[in-house]
C-alpha cells in the first residue's frame, strides 16, 4: 500500500499577521487570565440567549483581530469559521455583517486548526491576500445541546471537561519578506505557518461522551506521528507540541500511545485544555474543551510568544470529538480527529529537515 | 471601498476525473430516474436508522466514484464532506473507514459546491494529487431534525421543498494535459474546474423555514453577479447556470433579482431542485432540496453531459440556507449562501475573457 503523505508544505511562508482572543468569567479566573485580549464577565455577553452570546464572541474576536492588523473587513478575501452549535449557526450569525466571503467548516474542537490549515492553504496558493480563521464555544450553549439542561444540575464525572466560553481569530496573509536574513533583522518576529497535516478520522470505539479526551487522543497521536514522518523533523526540533483540548485524561493517553511508537513528547507537550483552568481551584475535572479552548489559548498565550522570539517552532494540533447526542443515543462510538499546523519564526525551519520536498507539497 | 475579488482562477486546470450519484425511491420515480449510478429503493438503505441510511449514501457514492476511477482510497489525499444532520455526523460515520485525510465542511445545501471549490483549490495548488468532495441528505433525517417528527404528518406549505434522499461524490485531480490541442484530440472530454466564486452570507430577513428558496435566492444572485464581474464573462458564454436547490419559488425570485441588475439568465438557468422531481405527479410543492439534491443532480445529469461534449461551459452554483431550528425559535432570520464553480471542457474557457489574470487569482 502506497503511503500518501498528507502534510502540506507552505513554500511561500504565509504569516499570521494578527490574532485576538476572547474569554469570559471562568476563564478570567483561570491560569491565563492576564493574556486574553477581551474578557466579558457577563456570560450572556449582553445578549438574550447563549447562542447569541457565542456569536458575539466571534464578532468580538474578528473585530479585534482586524483592529490589531489595522485593516477593514474588505481586506480579507476569505473567512473560515465553525462552531459546536447545530448547523454552526453561531458562526453564521456572527459573521453575517462582515460581508467577507465565507467558508463554513466543521471540525468540532479541532475547528481552529482546520480553519488555519485551510486559510494558510488558500493564501499560500495565491488565491487571496488574506484569510481569517475564527471559532468559538460557550459553556451554556454546548452543555444544553450535548448533555443536559443547565437547570438539571447533573453531577459531572471526573473525566468530563468544561466547555470554554471564549474564542479566537487569526488573520493569515501573504508574506512579503522571503529570506531568513530579512526576518532576523526584525526584533518582532513573524509567525509563519510552515506546514499543515490533515487529520484522519480515528475511532477507538470510545462511547462515553463524558470522556472525550480518550476519544481524541488516538487521533492526535495519529496526526503527530504522520507529521514527524512526513517532515522528517525530530521531536527536539520543536519547542512545543500543543494539543487542542485532550484535558488531563486525554493528555496522559496521548503520551502513552506515542511511547508505544518510541516517541517521547512529554517535555514538549502542552494541552490547551489543561492550561486554561486552575486544576485544584476551579473544579473543571479533566480541564477545558470546546472550539474556543484551543482558539483562545493559542491566540492569547502561544502566538505572542512566537512573535516575541521566545518560541521558535511549535506544532499546534487541534483535536476534535466528532460526536452528536443523537448518534450516541443510537449506540455509535465517538470518532476523533486532529489537524496540525507547524508555526515557526523561521522560513527555513522545515527546509532544513526536508528530504526532497517540492513547492507546495511534501515529496511522496 | 476597495472591491476585493473573490473568484479563484484555477490556472492548472484540475479535472473531475470521476463522479457518482446515489438516490432512493422518490428520486427514482422522478424526472432523472435513468441517470443515477445507484438507486436504493429501501429508504433505510438496509440500516437501522435514518442517519445510518444517510451515512450509507455517502459510503456508496465515494465507493462508486473510486471504482469508476479505478483507484483505491489511499490514492486520495483529502476528502471534503458535510451534511445537514447535527454535527455533520453522517459524513463522519460514512468516511471513518476510508482512512482518507478528512476536512469537515458545513455549507447547508451548498455543501457540494463548497467541497468542490476547496478540493479544486487544494489540487490546483499542488498540495495533493487528488481530492474528493462528497455530501448527502435524507428526507427522514432532515424532516425530523428541521421540522416535525414524520409521524406527526404535518401539512406542508406550497413554498416548502422536499429533502432529497441521495448524494453525490466527485474526485478532482491534477491535470496532466495542459493544452487545448491535446484535449481536443480526445472524444471523451475532460471536466475542468476553471474557477470558484466563494459565497457571502446574504440575509434578506426571511423567517419562514418553509420557504428556503426565498432565503437562498438573494445569495445566489450575489454570487452569480460577482462571478460575472470577476471573470468578465458574459451570460451567453455559458451553456447553463445551474443553481443548487432554489426550487420553483426561489428560482423565480433569482431571475427577478438578476433582472433588476439588467441580467437575464432565463435561457441558461436550471435548478436542481426543480429538475429532480416531476412537478405535477410527485406532490413535492416547490421542488427538491438538501445537500444531496445538487450533489446527485450534478453527478447524475450534468457531469456526464460535459464529458460527452454536449455541455461546454456551465456554472454550478450551490445554494444553502444557513438556518437552525433553535435560532429560528429565537426569532432569527435565515441567511443564505451560494458558492459557484465554473466547469468547462476547455482550458482556455476563462482565459479568453480574462483581462490581466495572474496565476491562481483574478487580478484585483
Amino acid at each position: 500500500m502506497k503511503n500518501m503523505k498528507s502534510t502540506i508544505y507552505f513554500d511561500r511562508n504565509p504569516v499570521i499577521s494578527s490574532f485576538a482572543s476572547v474569554a469570559s468569567k471562568k476563564e478570567a479566573e483561570g491560569s491565563l487570565a492576564n493574556f486574553f485580549d477581551h474578557i466579558e464577565m457577563d456570560p450572556y455577553f449582553k445578549k438574550e440567549t447563549w447562542e447569541q452570546a457565542e456569536s458575539e464572541i466571534q464578532r468580538i474576536a474578528v473585530t479585534k483581530a482586524l483592529e490589531k492588523a489595522n485593516i477593514q473587513s474588505n481586506a480579507v478575501n476569505f473567512i473560515f469559521a465553525g462552531d459546536l452549535v447545530n448547523q454552526c449557526v453561531c458562526s453564521t450569525y456572527a459573521l453575517r455583517d462582515f460581508n467577507i466571503p465565507f467558508l463554513g467548516i466543521y471540525g468540532a474542537c479541532s475547528t481552529m486548526a482546520e480553519g488555519m490549515l485551510l486559510a494558510a492553504s488558500m493564501v499560500n496558493a495565491g488565491y487571496g491576500e488574506r484569510a481569517t480563521a475564527v471559532t468559538s464555544s460557550h459553556f451554556s450553549s454546548a452543555e444544553r445541546q450535548y448533555r443536559n439542561p443547565l437547570s438539571y444540575g447533573g453531577q459531572r464525572t471526573q473525566s468530563a471537561q468544561w466547555t470554554v466560553t471564549g474564542g479566537g481569530a487569526v488573520i493569515i496573509e501573504q508574506n512579503t519578506e522571503q529570506s531568513q536574513e530579512q526576518l532576523e533583522q526584525k526584533t518582532e518576529k513573524k509567525i509563519i505557518v510552515k506546514s499543515a497535516t490533515v487529520g484522519r478520522i480515528v475511532d477507538y470505539a470510545v462511547t462515553d461522551s463524558s470522556n472525550m479526551g480518550a476519544a481524541m487522543a488516538p487521533a492526535a497521536a495519529d496526526t503527530i506521528l504522520r507529521f514527524f514522518k512526513d517532515t522528517n523533523m525530530k521531536v527536539t526540533d520543536l519547542d512545543y507540541i500543543v494539543t487542542g483540548d485532550l484535558g488531563y485524561v486525554g493528555s496522559e493517553l496521548l503520551l502513552n500511545i506515542l511511547r508505544q511508537d518510541d516517541m517521547d513528547i512529554s517535555f514538549q507537550h502542552r494541552d490547551c485544555g489543561v492550561m486554561i483552568y486552575k486544576k485544584d481551584e476551579q473544579d473543571t475535572h479533566s480541564g477545558g474543551s470546546g472550539c474556543g479552548c484551543s482558539a483562545s489559548v493559542l491566540s492569547a498565550y502561544f502566538l505572542p510568544r512566537i512573535k516575541s522570539g521566545e518560541i521558535k517552532n511549535m506544532l499546534f494540533c487541534g483535536t476534535g470529538a466528532l460526536m452528536s447526542p443523537m448518534l450516541s443515543f443510537q449506540g455509535e462510538s465517538i470518532p476523533g480527529i486532529a489537524h496540525a499546523v507547524l508555526l515557526s519564526q523561521q522560513v527555513d525551519s522545515v527546509k532544513l529537515m526536508l528530504r526532497g520536498a517540492s513547492a507546495g507539497v511534501f515529496a511522496r
